[in-house]
């Protein structure tokens, strides 16, 4: 019996795992709401026929809101440039919300108007932004002080391939927004600004072996909502990468501002290095059909418990499900949301306002939930705790 | 008494380093032709006054055979796209040539023109080509047999700045073009061919520290000359930059292919990865006024001596030259001609026809001409001579 309804605004490779993920249990009705027919397909297919698609523009507000009326939960899975608008006009309809988006925006702007609306939407809920804030909170709650929060985060091909040793499982663009972007961390208290791909330092890490960690912008609501004294994020590749990147970078491939050159004709035209580059880029930095990926977070924590140094170190590593084909940036970035809107169907959470992941992290059974959760689908999280 | 009268083609970096040499020598009367009038200015103060300029088309033989058939001897440095329609036309008015061109065009073909002319041109007399044929003519003459030559050659900034630790003492785009043609070697007495930016090995060189060597096509015309069944060129940069170069290469922003992008109206446009790189690279690859390079310079053979095994090996390492500023690249690839252009001068080279460098290896007097005279200036080379 369906009783309970699901709107999952996106059809992409995470909405389609989302979809795959809750559909799989008969008390949800889900529905999948996407522009292009043949996402929709896909997460038809995903859903073994156990769940309804409809095709809609999800960058007008106005469809979202008349999908969105009837659900108990929506979640979404849309590209991060439609994603405040989504988390706007879900508020809007007062219904609870689960967003992966990555939107640029500050999505807390958002939080009076949920709050007002009384309506619980949780944002950045993927691997990381998501779990990691979620771990960066337990991390907060559990040390006294927490001194120092460390996060690295990589989405990786399991086949390294020269040069560059490295594929997108989500937007190429959004990776070299990543690669230009300044990056803020936070030390002694204050929010300093690190230019990207700097600090790049060789990390091992079990299962993968030596990768390299640089400074990017992941940090986000962290930043505002845990007084930590030393918080960074930092991405993770193959070794040799970031300095590659580098050099295109600071030779100027990335540059948004035209150039001019000369066209095919012999005339002077305009253009602009980064869509020179995303063109030339893109087709190597995609994943093939079945083509293996893996994701790996570290979260490393250090304070004082009951006095005594300790550090606390959550690992996880997470490979594409061959059974399903699902990648494992889809499955680590959907689940940590399909696990939250149970979540909040159970009322386990319900708290109004806009809440980044770290917000959840004082309730206990919010966390084993997620974790839990995580653990029956596979994807392994492994906690060390070590004190001085 | 200024009686010889020398012609020099191109008031380059190269061409204004021949007329400081040969302008020196009251004996020469020195002209440079160039249409550039800003580079003979240049070519003018290299001379003290001691040599004339004319404001010339070199890309126009008949303007190159007016001004050549009065010399008694012409020198060559012209892009190397000027070069083989120069050459040909100091054959017809049958002047004997020296020339540093480089050209793409396969500069024996013009043999029988010189030969039936009388006419003595020596071509590719650099430093490498030039120099570096040479020694390897050398190499081939004392050992028997001759078995392996191995030359290596970089032109290289003094202060090494990530991310290419490079700068183009020459044209950029033959440095590019050399990163994409396809190497010739010899192995086996066959010549067979790799891919440029191959073979990528650190060597150890004194003066300078490791560098990497790896395969680009510069054995030229000794493939044909020399019955050496191992022979190979490798260029030298700091390590580093060839794996840089290939990923610039593989990722495509080498081919001169169009690809379309949009252009800054929006419009779709053609446009050469190539003509982008170009752009973005040539401003950061270009040498300050008075920054200083290098060049090395490494000649390895092995065969036998008195059935001896046996190595030969020369080692050069030039310096910009503070006192005139002349570049270590212009130095050493001016110097080589400059002392040929003597030699013929004092019939020491008479030999009719297109002769590449090793075919001047014969001759002891030649060879110590040309060493001692480098030696004079100041580029020394050193010897080693290792027998088992």
């Amino acid at each position: 019996m369906a009783s309970t309804r699901v709107l999952i605004l996106g059809a992409g490779m995470v909405g389609g795992v989302m979809a795959m993920d809750l559909a799989s249990e008969r008390r949800f009705r889900v529905t999948v709401a996407d522009a292009s027919a043949e996402a929709l397909q896909r997460a038809k297919a995903r859903m073994h026929g156990r769940g309804a698609t409809v095709q809609a523009d999800c960058s007008n507000p106005k469809e979202i809101k008349a999908l969105a009326a009837s659900a108990d939960v929506v979640l979404g899975a849309l590209p991060s440039r439609l994603g405040f608008a989504a988390l706007r006009a879900v508020i809007e309809v007062e219904r609870p919300y689960v967003d992966i988006s990555f939107m640029a925006e500050e999505a807390l702007d958002l939080d009076r108007l949920a709050k007002k609306r009384g309506v619980t939407a949780v944002v950045d809920m993927g691997v990381a932004p998501g779990l990691s804030n979620l771990l960066a909170g337990v991390a907060a709650r559990e040390l006294s002080p927490c001194r120092t929060i460390d996060i690295m985060v990589g989405g990786l091909p399991v086949e390294r391939r020269l040069p560059f040793e490295y594929k997108a499982a989500f937007s190429p663009s959004d990776v070299i927004e990543e690669y230009t972007r300044p990056a803020r961390l936070v030390e002694g208290g204050q929010v300093v600004v690190r230019e990207a791909l700097s600090g790049i330092e060789p990390v091992d890490l079990p299962g993968v072996g030596t990768l390299e960690a640089f400074n990017t912008d992941g940090l986000r609501s962290l930043v505002r909502t845990l007084k930590v004294p030393t918080m960074r994020e930092r991405t993770l590749r193959y070794p040799g990468h970031a300095t590659l990147m580098k050099a295109f970078r600071d030779a100027g491939f990335f540059d948004p501002t035209p150039i001019m050159v000369r066209g095919v004709d012999g005339q002077s035209v305009g253009v602009r290095p980064l869509d020179v580059t995303h063109r030339l880029l893109f087709p190597k930095w995609s994943y093939g059909p079945g083509e293996r990926d893996l994701t790996v977070l570290r979260v490393e924590a250090t304070g004082l418990v009951d006095r005594r140094e300790t550090t606390l170190r959550w690992d996880l590593l997470d490979h594409l499900d061959e059974s399903t084909s699902a990648t494992s940036m889809a499955r680590t970035t959907a689940f940590p949301a399909t696990l939250v809107a149970r979540l909040i169907l159970s009322g386990k959470i319900d708290a109004p306002g806009v809440l980044p992941p770290e917000r959840l992290a004082d309730s206990g059974p919010v966390v084993e939930g997620i974790l839990d959760g995580l653990r029956k689908r596979g994807v392994n999280l492994s906690f060390e705790v070590t004190s001085e």
